[in-house]
């Protein structure tokens, strides 16, 4: 239990929870006083299954207004007289999200000291292009339409260029709140499948929007206004400038949270 | 020109289109008083395309409502005098049938004598399950929801027994309008993928509601309340009360319609 709780806070358990959302629904994760947040359809179905205690969340990445998740890890702490069973976690928090568009794919119990956030590993990104002239029937808000074609193998090559240990203040929002720009990226993939560009990226974290404009470069190269080459250009100038835009949040979504030990295995 | 144009009538150029769309927004697709249809929004597309001539549709499979397709085939009768290219016939009526989630993806001219409905020699349908827990987060209407367990390979032993030419009588819903009830059918694959169960379905032509009430059927082999070999018993009965109920539609897409010709090649 931390100091400030004070003598008297009742103790708790924290469990882990799995989440898939649909970002679209959402001003992003994070609270906000200008419209429903996945953070606090959460809360208030946590709070709910408590019986009215106050139930904070801490997320391994606080994803923006419509970004989506199929893995993204949270933790919660219930008042431990709560005694619940992960099927009953899930269930539960399942039944008062509704009917929003947030949902408990898993649920765990796990150590006080265990933190979804500082004690992830690596967190996994997919993006998905749509790349046809015709606009998304069954994927509006799912994906980033492109309607020119893209040469997947271009975008695939310069990729290499941002792989390891680099500053990547060029690939970094203004707001980014990280103390540094140093990122190691272990993987950044482009793949056509079909008449869709995936593109997935893997570290141990991420600075604020540096999926998205990677991504937003990238497609520089995949339509043919930049040579692949200048991707690494891009990156050295450790200037913001430099890079592409920023790829709309649609087509993004974090897959998956890694750590030492899997509290869903 | 079809006798009954009168002497009149002005030339035509028949256009064969593909179409994708997502049947939570729609009654359907044919016309009704009740509500938006794929007709009503590609026809009222094609008629503005067309400069106000009334322009009718006939497709390959009219899809009931809430069931999607990912490669519908229609083909629609424009004012020859209208001289339109490929790319403009695709491209115009993806412009004129926004906001609707309905989308051209290929545009052909065809002749005269080919017809959408009577050219097809072959339909395709995938099914997509959702079996898990959890109800789906990002794809709400678009999968069937089936919590408990089901056992896939089960399900695709069952489906071996509908393979065939057969008296489905019993998987045809009793407002099906066709003058036989023998149909054959050519495949029908069960596959899990992840937490979804796939189900595909290919024959030349189905009965009304014959994939729903296929799959309806095989739900009951796959969570364990029937043996495999009881489809084989309830499709000799001839008998619609002797099969399962009719699976939703949110699973069903209308994947892909065969031609002897592909006027899309």
């Amino acid at each position: 239990m931390a100091p400030d709780d004070g003598p008297d806070a009742p103790p708790v358990q924290r469990w882990a929870v799995q989440l898939e959302y649909d970002g679209r629904a959402f001003v992003g994760w994070q609270r906000q006083s200008n419209g429903l947040s996945v953070q606090g359809v959460l809360e208030e179905a946590a709070s709910r299954l408590a019986g009215g205690a106050r139930v904070d969340s801490i997320t391994a990445g606080r994803t923006d207004a419509g970004v989506h998740a199929l893995g993204q890890v949270v933790h919660l702490d219930f008042p431990a007289d709560a005694r619940l069973q992960p099927h009953q976690v899930r269930d539960g928090l399942n039944f008062h999200t509704k009917p929003h568009a947030v949902v408990v794919l898993q649920a765990a119990p796990v150590a006080p000291s265990w933190n979804a956030r500082f004690s992830a590993r690596s967190r996994s990104y997919l993006y998905r292009i749509l790349n046809r002239p015709a606009r998304p029937g069954l994927s509006a808000g799912q994906v980033w339409h492109v309607k020119h074609a893209l040469d997947a193998d271009a975008m695939h090559e310069a990729a290499r260029h941002l792989l390891g240990r680099h500053d990547f203040t060029s690939f970094r929002a203004s707001a980014c709140q990280a103390n540094s720009p140093l990122r190691t990226l272990d993987q950044l993939d482009v793949t056509r499948v079909g008449d869709c560009v995936e593109i997935r990226a893997h570290a141990r974290s991420f600075l604020h929007h540096q999926v998205r404009n990677m991504v937003g470069t990238l497609h520089l190269v995949g339509c043919g206004r930049w040579e692949p080459g200048r991707v690494a250009t891009a990156l050295a100038a450790c200037n913001r400038a430099a890079a592409g835009p920023t790829a709309p949040p649609d087509g993004l979504y974090l897959t998956h949270v890694g750590y030492d030990e899997d509290p869903f295995a």
